[in-house]
């Protein structure tokens, strides 16, 4: 069943809610079977690579989500956040990498995480931290660590064939610590123009992941875990040889950037911003909403694109796009909708009162200015859940 | 006293604090004396033009600042949302002016706050929102609208002359609602070049909403009040006759937009956000920090500016620039900093676990990433207090 404005609304609608049981706009739609879809998929991927999916929880930042991940129970995940690690600790995740390069005076956290019965792994990239990992051996707590490798230029992490992946191993070996293995992210692979580029992409992660694994077995490590990822590469990925879990996290909504790479179609998108029309400039072809950059994030990430969607594309609240019409403009709780530059769709008529879906640029970005997800429950039309989110550090 | 790193913690910090008395970073800090200063800065320009300020509290969403604005007591005040509204309420701010044109389904809230006892007073550009505004009279409550008028076509209102205005007022006044009067934004003054744009933008803002009042006036309205306001224009005015009250927000922080087109000094920036260096690429010249985009924002509004500030300039955490050290990059929990293109400044030597300011491109998306405010106290290079903030629709 295809769902229609009038069905869309929470399942406690009253009729006292001025809003018609909708939760106040702006807001985050989430469509349930597009996500399990979206999982399935990768999941499915996996399974023929014959490697583990070790999810990034930065994007959703949702136990909710992240229990879709795992069929209801848990499982490893990747954090960007102590924060993330501590909550999702506290709903019996346990096995749980950092990916984010450690500050030494955040170890105090993560050696309380360990006393409390986490795994919890951390990502350096220098002698430094690595010998502050190993200082914290002191305190009984053997601290596992990944060494982070930069295939493609584009953050952190030491190159393939620096030494220095060695001898970071020996500084946290012999201080007492754990080289747990190596950990690559293809950033990369955002800025990839077609299906080859992403399966190089793939590949050279995967290349540059065992390579340094490989470097620190020769040297008398056993670095069991190579952990490589990206949505795009883990879609890509035509063999992971060598490699032992795959890290992803946007791939549970997905977005216009991946959509604008070929990872996924417009139609894969599980995440929308539903507003409101408050006003019209008809001279200037200009719908305005109550969803600005607020709701939807800063986030330009088509610009660099082919096709540069702005803001979003507009959606109807029950689901189909409407021909062209972007979100092109923001100011902190406006939107301006207008039809895209050079095409010959007519603006269609919005009266002030109506509410659309806004389709993400960045899923991670967009979220993140929300605190709940209202969830589409499949086959309904029907809000029937609210997943929480998580924010700070 | 000028705050050194050692010198800025938190007033009740331990030893026990792995931070060493620092909240986690990334945070904000906020400097007190510079917002105190800012305020001031405006107060005193409004007393020489005669006219009232009602404060836009979309910048700092902190009842805590807002007290600063008012002595420590409550005023007037102009808000974003109606959640800003409830909650300020809440706090014995009654006179509260939404500044974004009304979703007619918002006026339930709108009501149950008048019946509450706040003065809620709408913004509103069409006939179909004064109908809807003017039907709730039944229920008993009055409600005061603003007609909003467009000086510059960059976002909603009607224009100066456009015979809808009175249209409006006559729904509104018929129906049993209030024509409170006109509201304008110059939002084209955040393009502006030089004092002379900035001083002819609020000659215009003024002269728009004045028109429009008078209009409203020779048609039988009282429309007794004329609001006008931005930050630049607040700071530009020469002459506000006809004006009653100037919103304006951002003053309290400032941000590198505002200091790009002279409305401020760098050094008047109140508000950063602290980060800690957790690597480095010395090949490429970068620094990287444990404060991306989820902490800065995706602002890139000096992107369009003569000189692009990326996600920031940075500075030592007890105040002073690093010469044309900026924010070039960021990604999700990772900012990465360069010396700015052309300059022949030396990369400063930040080992891994250095804190460092970043000042914001954009104030309200910067501080809209956060939860508190971690204040420093004037005169001690400590942070003696949190202010809080809101967030949500």
């Amino acid at each position: 069943m295809v769902a229609t404005p009038q069905d869309i609304r929470t399942a406690e609608g009253t009729d006292d809610d001025p809003a018609g049981g909708l939760p106040e706009t702006p807001f985050l739609l989430v469509d349930r079977a597009r996500v399990e879809r979206n999982i399935e998929r990768l999941r499915s991927r996996l399974r023929q690579l014959g490697v583990g999916l070790r999810p990034h929880v930065k994007t959703a930042k949702s136990v909710d989500v992240a229990r879709l991940l795992f069929d209801g129970g848990t499982g490893p995940i990747t954090v960007s956040t102590l924060r993330e690690a501590d909550a999702f600790a506290a709903h019996g995740f346990t096995d749980i990498l950092y990916a984010v390069g450690l500050a030494p005076h955040k170890l105090g956290r993560v050696v309380a995480a360990h006393r409390a019965g986490v795994d919890l792994q951390v990502t350096i990239d220098s002698v430094t931290q690595a010998e502050a990992v190993a200082a914290v051996a002191d305190s009984g707590v053997r601290i596992p660590a990944f060494i982070e490798v930069d295939c493609d230029g584009h953050r952190g992490g030491v190159r393939p064939g620096d030494p220095t992946a060695v001898r970071i191993a020996e500084v946290l070996e012999r201080g007492g610590a754990e080289a747990r293995g190596v950990l690559v992210h293809a950033g990369g692979s955002y800025h990839s123009r077609s299906r080859k580029e992403l399966v190089a992409a793939a590949e050279h992660e995967r290349a540059s992941a065992v390579r340094v694994a490989e470097d620190l077995r020769g040297a008398g490590f056993a670095a069991p875990v190579v952990s490589v990822g990206s949505t795009p590469t883990a879609h890509a990925a035509e063999d992971l040889r060598g490699v032992t879990e795959v890290r992803a996290g946007n791939f549970v909504f997905f977005d216009l950037v991946m959509a604008g790479i070929g990872v996924c179609d417009v139609d894969d998108l599980a995440m929308s911003v539903v507003t409101t029309v408050i006003g019209h400039q008809p001279e200037k072809g200009w719908i305005i909403t109550d969803g600005g950059w607020m709701a939807t994030s800063r986030d330009r990430g088509t610009a660099s694109q082919p096709v540069d969607q702005g803001y979003g594309l507009v959606a109807r609240l029950d689901g189909p796009l409407y021909p062209d019409l972007v979100m092109t403009d923001a100011s902190q709780e406006h939107g301006t909708l207008t039809i895209r530059k050079g095409s010959r769709a007519a603006l269609p008529e919005l009266p002030v009162g109506t509410q659309v879906r806004v389709l993400p640029i960045h899923a991670c970005a967009t979220a993140a200015q929300h605190d709940v997800y209202q969830v589409l429950q499949p086959g309904t039309g029907t809000i029937g859940s609210v997943w929480s989110r998580l924010r700070g550090w």
